[in-house]
């Protein structure tokens, strides 16, 4: 079963407000077993809509629309749908009564304006809105397509789903078969790199499907299967998974939402140990990073922000003369700097960064996108250089440079570096 | 000049990841005045993509397509516009020569695979990729539709249209009325609170039209005017603003992406003052937020994440008394880390944040949301107590606490405060 969704509003195309409610469908479907393969987005404009409308009939067994629901002009889904379909716009009594409800129970008397919202197109069945005044179609269509209209405000559309679409699509038997989603997330190598030691997994029409996105610098194997039931569907991609985890061993940072922060988060609770960071160009973000996740306190104290070089002198303990000698950006300042905060926070590892993210500061000799990092362990200090690239933006160079830092520090408390 | 914009992945299709490409290209077309009709999402199908594209050739004069640019199989656009255009895919020199110029700059060999990216469509231009691999294509094709093929990655997709996109929009000669929008942002104020002082400018038909949206407690107003050029939509636009800065005055923060640490550095800037942060609950958001925006380093020595009691006593000089007596969430150590944070590197202002950001850690007495901030300047040291509320998740106590922070050292430095 394919299925397409369309939102209505010209909000929408304007870019005025941003579409989520077709992601959510897209996934409730998804976990129904219903496959999703368009989007479709349309203004409030009646000839547009029809033929958005017939386009989606034509190529899709579900149809679900999002908006133009309500009593103004400007709302159109109802008569859309109507005359694509060549019938009358019915007004129903249970419909009218529901609305009037709602008002009532608001103390409000209804506008007649709303009555449009108890027009249905004939031979279709009213969906009753248990969070609004507007009410849902469901109409099958001799074409292909089965319609279900739901309103745009997202809570309303996703009670109407839950209660009133998801019963039916079970009900015709749609939902015999069941989708699984499963996301394996690696760090550390390039896209194309990691795409040339999988294309027997990526390969056109393998079962279970396997996708490779890319998310900042993040590289995730997507897995699609499919089966009877949501057991046998994640049977079936078990060994695709277990392909992967032989594959890729130690780029693997987690699955989900799971990155790089997750997985040295883990490796220091694994190991009992704490972290501390010295963030040059990076500002803040590996801390923050870090702080994000509830319950990291036994094992991170802190850090420092030595934005200046007094800051990296007086805090860190960094020695002005390397500063002088190598400038702030050198694996000499790097290094002191991990040791430095190592020392100051009494930590297992000294992480630092210092490096220039841009735009401007860059030189020939040191360019933006040049970055050291250095970890300092009980068994002493490194560096390491990253070349991000000086056309790449500010935040671009910040994010990577925090992530390769705190990989590697989650490499070496996994032993592999 | 109508447009069709066509997003391709799967992982839009299945709701795996989220479409923003769609609503920012709509809202840089509009500002243009190319006028955006539709929205069409797709996965990665070599079928579907041809047809997709084939509606959208016959439905718009222009068609922005995002995503399928990249090396591995799954990446379709450029063969889905050969086929769709029944023209052969040539490798283009400057193309090749650019993506390994990429690879070379970042000390890294270019993989196979990466070839294909510099495969065009016979007859059409390749669009230089400053921050990426991937070319874009520009094609007008002999029906109707101009093509221009960006890619998926977000920061690429945006410098590709300003930079290669816009200038050949311009260049075609864009009739008919221009859209301007300007957002004007508030911090300090509920969102009621706001919306009952603008009932006027928020009415409906008022023209140029207002809306108030909301995002992380800043609230925005956005205008929409029309004219006939940009600087007749700009006039008319004007008066509209002058009543927004009028009223709201103090609690203004910005325009556009401007928020709370924009108006901060500006302030800063202005007074030429220095700040450090003193962050526990925050844990180097505020650090990250300042460091986010070039060249601040005049302005910004550094700061300290202090997260354990430890790091408290040892980096920022609070009395370990203090911290048995009242706690780490109290104001009297919000001040001693604020006032240790100024001392420790020599700025003009220290503000400091100490709290529960939960979800875990709250109690009767100190719940989750519980956070003190702590200012200190030449004058002496004060802290306020803010109530983020105890079923808030933790990243939202960790901004709202960091941006309630920031905008007390703005309005400081303002002299409102």
């Amino acid at each position: 079963m394919i299925a397409e969704i369309v939102a209505v509003g010209s909000e929408l195309v304007t870019g005025q407000a941003l579409d989520t409610n077709s992601q959510w469908l897209s996934k409730a479907l998804g976990e129904l077993g219903v496959s999703v393969h368009f989007h479709t987005t349309i203004g409030d404009d009646l000839d547009e809509n029809i033929e958005a409308f017939r386009i989606a009939r034509n190529r899709a067994d579900l149809v679900i629309t999002s908006g133009g629901l309500g009593p103004t002009q400007d709302d159109l889904t109802r008569e859309s749908l109507a005359r694509l379909q060549g019938v009358a716009l019915v007004e129903n009594a249970d419909c009218l009564a529901a609305i009037s409800a709602m008002f009532a129970r608001r103390n409000r008397s209804m506008p007649d304006r709303n009555k449009v919202q108890a027009l249905i197109p004939e031979g279709a069945d009213p969906l009753p809105n248990s969070c609004g005044t507007a009410p849902g179609v469901w109409m099958k269509t001799p074409e292909r397509a089965t319609f279900a209209c739901l309103p745009g405000v997202p809570n309303e559309l996703r009670a109407m789903f839950e209660e009133q679409v998801a019963p039916r699509l079970k009900g015709m038997g749609l939902g015999g078969r069941v989708i699984v989603h499963r996301k394996i997330n690696l760090f550390g190598r390039g896209e194309s790199d990691v795409e040339a030691l999988a294309l027997d997994l990526t390969a056109r029409g393998r079962k279970p499907e396997v996708g490779i996105t890319v998310s900042e610098a993040t590289i995730s194997f997507r897995i699609v299967s499919e089966g009877a039931t949501e057991a046998e569907a994640r049977d079936l991609m078990e060994p695709t998974a277990a392909i992967i985890y032989e594959r890729f061993a130690n780029l693997i940072v987690g699955e989900g939402t799971d990155d790089v922060v997750d997985a040295l988060i883990h490796q220091l609770k694994r190991t009992d140990s704490t972290i501390a960071v010295a963030e040059s160009c990076s500002g803040g973000l590996i801390a923050h990073s870090i702080t994000s996740i509830p319950d990291v306190s036994p094992y991170f104290p802190g850090g420092v922000v030595s934005y200046s070089n007094r800051a990296k002198i007086d805090l860190l303990g960094v020695a002005p003369e390397l500063l002088a000698s190598h400038g702030a950006v050198s694996p000499e300042v790097a290094e002191a700097m991990a040791a430095g905060v190592r020392e100051k926070f009494r930590s297992t590892i000294g992480l630092s960064i210092t490096g220039i993210a841009g735009p401007k500061g860059g030189t020939a000799e040191k360019p933006v996108g040049l970055v050291y990092m250095g970890l300092a362990t009980a068994d002493g200090v490194e560096s390491r250089r990253l070349d991000l690239g000086a056309e790449q933006p500010r935040d671009i160079i910040q994010r990577r440079s925090a992530k390769n830092a705190m990989n590697w520090a989650r490499l070496r408390l996994q032993g592999v570096v």
